[in-house]
């Protein structure tokens, strides 16, 4: 396939790579002169410009920090939208709220094009193994054929319902999730201070009704479990940032539909406090640090 | 075994009941004749009173509502330390704060007996059918004298740490359910909103990091999970305000460590302001409905 | 003076006219008849566009609902800009984000004009009486300019600091207002579900460290103060979308200088959950009603 | 009068020192041999028990730290009741929650005698200057019977209705007392963040709706209001730890009539952080150091 790629971070990166090793011609554009020199040493081909890229693309792949950027890219002049060939499918995989998805759906679809909304989950980590999760909206034949294209980036491809309902899933999901953490280290941290072992209290939280991704898999709580990023220093992992930009869509797409996000709108102003100090780079499970007062100031 | 149990209520009668069926003598005491009654028929002998039920016991069992209720079953005249067999062992299987079950401890202790908080997960079901866990705080020879007598009613037994160290376990994943299921309410409820198919929505989660008991056992949207008691009516399960009781001890025990429970708190406002509504006997899932305005306007 | 007015809602049709009962020459304009209709029959001159308005005027005020369309009246093809006179006065009424107030300054600055923030408070009947309170934010010669033609609306005319500074004074005054209302309606509430009568406690905040304007001007129960919205079933006063309006505001200032809001994210919260209901025109003191579960289900 | 007075902390002494400037014969007793010696010096004289101080006396004042206490000094062995004289008056003037009120006056009474609750507002600095205000809960006729005991010790003597609304108004309007403190500490942070300085935005808030007194007289951004406790560091004042023992009350009161507290609960976990850093002696208003992480920082 020929595939156009516009947003060459630390995830489009890695996953522009693997495109190129699926087979796929892969053109690429990026305002960091870097980040295009990484992906053509991969064997990816440049663009000037994200029209460039589109050109005689049959994907275009935005994967772009904030749903400005992605406007931006579609609507310049020398931007998607101006070089869309007829019947391209745009494929967004930029975290956004859902309703500018729906809304870059119409512009595309308005130009002749097909396009899906396809956020990813998995990280940096995932992105480079090719082992991301994908949750797109789109009709279903959009969603059938974009599935291939996925498929050389990431091991799950979800569909999700219709244009935007893949912002929605992974929006919904990490609220979920912003606020399990929160609430695991909380437990945590309580359950320390009263005298119980962390490792042993881990382990009955995962063998019972507390069980969540939180606690058994990414548990805050240094040492509990290995391999999370709590175990080394909160380095690597999901920064408490992108958690804080994920828990401001959520709140800003309740607000659109009137819809209260109680323990939503808290979380975020527990990250927000991480982040007020100087540590929104730090892993998000860092959270727990806001419960462990003396000890957080001994290790600062 | 000769063991006295004091308590008969929806969780201690079966329990009892399948202490009986284990093969123990079993000698019972509740202030209510009909739950007496109850365990008499299924083969308990029958005490006057705590000290009768304690008099000449290997083990006693107190299973109440609340630390008021243990510290009256211990130290009444006619309570159990008056009539406690030296060497004996006292379980108690209420939940209740992890201070009075340390005092407890002590209080049978200086009576030369041994103790260990046993509070226990599983709810009525699991009482009924023997398969409830059992979190004990204690030593490590009180846990292995126990662990043969709670195997008669429960499938799980676990040491949590010394005294109360159960209580501190069972307060600490009840925070993280009742966190964990105000948050997946809220994500629900926020993506129907925005138009996406619950079940889907579902899927996401428990296959995501948002993964979670709540999520992935006990959705609080209808008809996601078929045998959750959101697709019946929020009937059975886990109450309210019992829910409402184990957020409380969290909140108390908190203020004594002065360890700050930012979501804990919030989360008990919730599930109080269900209780006001007069909906406390209904499932804690029900939850959702705070954030379902129309639809439950029509369902009351 | 000739003053260009754009935007005639509610707020800004009695604030025009009021200028021409001020002696001021009004060119007026709005994208509704209804209000140009109604403020050319009180003396004011009409104008086709908002560019048609700035054209001669030594004044140009806007008055709208949200920053989006502050900024399409100033830049728009037809917009101030390209009307506006060369040392002419932009004053923007609206209640925006500072940064936005921020960049409109620059860009009026750029075409060689001068810029305040000024938004108000007093509400439609402050408006009307010409008695509004002026949060200006720009230098000291741009406050002395706006001055005289500010009073010609109001009673009050505050200097809160360079530009931008009158935004940042009003939100922070609405954040205050927003979070006391619901902590007065939550402590009145309490208090009478305790047993007190309400005019009594109502008394004793306001003679006590409770007191507030909440609770001494405003009290959010019903026959506490007979001038009160909550006095007249939570008609006329500041609308709950308002204080929803406002408190987002307040929230999205947060997030750009990562500080957090705790209480006013849980308060936008309540007020969400009263517009959820369907109520969201009522005075905003209506969200003690969140707080009377029976009672509100009887008067539903 | 002959009055017994039961608890010389330091808002009990000063009170009972200025019961025996005003003329009554004050019989005092406290568990520790210091306080006894001031108040001796100052003109009370002793007893070697509450049983003792209260033999004899027509009012007998108790002010102890909480319901626990007053318990105790009511009904032990050597307590307030077994030395009742027939037709005596107890003023509790404790802090407590408003049910254990109820029931101490429902003691009183079955011995015979009278019972006011009556907590206090004012400080340890309106104790010495005789300046405190008295909520008293109780009848008409009790109230008329102890306002001439409590004008020796206080200024405003308020009856809020019948027993234990002195401890319902009082819990009230701190509950308020401490939501808004914490909001205006969010405002001011937020506002100072965005650049606005601190003095003009405490004037904006004192001039319009964010009026409170905890903005106008006791504001906690330093330098606002000379006098409050925030300008000298946070010494003097209302302790961080008795505002959380009063949130306490609150939480524990609106349980009892299952009333939420939201904001009341999201205060008290933020009074309980400055606690548990270590600043539960620092005036109340020191909670904005939450808002202001690396000021905080600097100045620890």
């Amino acid at each position: 396939m020929k595939i156009g790629f516009i947003g060459l971070g630390h995830m489009g990166a890695p996953m522009a790579l693997n495109l190129v090793k699926a087979g796929h011609e892969v053109r690429a554009f990026d305002l960091s002169e870097d980040a295009l020199r990484l992906v053509a040493d991969g064997g990816a081909k440049l663009a000037g410009s994200a029209r460039e890229a589109a050109e005689g693309a049959e994907f275009v792949i935005t994967m772009l920090p904030a749903a400005v950027h992605v406007r931006r890219a579609l609507t310049d002049e020398n931007g998607v939208l101006a070089g869309l060939a007829p019947g391209a499918t745009v494929i967004d995989s930029s975290t956004i709220d859902p309703a500018s998805a729906q809304a870059f759906g119409e512009l595309v679809r308005e130009r002749g094009g097909a396009f899906v909304d396809a956020p990813v989950s998995g990280g940096t980590g995932g992105a480079a193994a090719g082992t991301l999760t994908f949750m797109v909206g789109g009709s279903v034949a959009e969603f059938e054929r974009v599935t291939p294209v996925l498929t050389g980036m990431g091991r799950n491809v979800v569909h999700c319902g219709p244009t935007g309902m893949g912002q929605v899933a992974k929006v919904c999901n990490n609220l979920v999730l912003g606020i399990s953490m929160a609430g695991v280290a909380e437990a945590m941290s309580l359950g320390v201070a009263l005298g119980i072992d962390p490792k042993v209290l881990g382990g009955i939280l995962n063998t019972s009704t507390g069980r969540c991704w939180s606690a058994d898999t990414y548990n805050p709580y240094p040492g509990v479990i290995e391999t999370a990023p709590s175990s080394r220093g909160y380095t690597g992992g999901f920064g408490t940032d992108l958690m804080l930009k994920d828990l401001g869509l959520a709140n800003d797409a309740a607000k659109q539909v009137r819809q209260p996000v109680y323990l939503g709108a808290l979380a975020q102003q527990l990250y927000q406090t991480v982040s007020s100090r100087g540590d929104g780079r730090l892993d998000f499970s860092a959270v727990i640090r806001l419960y462990q007062m003396p000890a957080s100031k001994d290790s600062r």
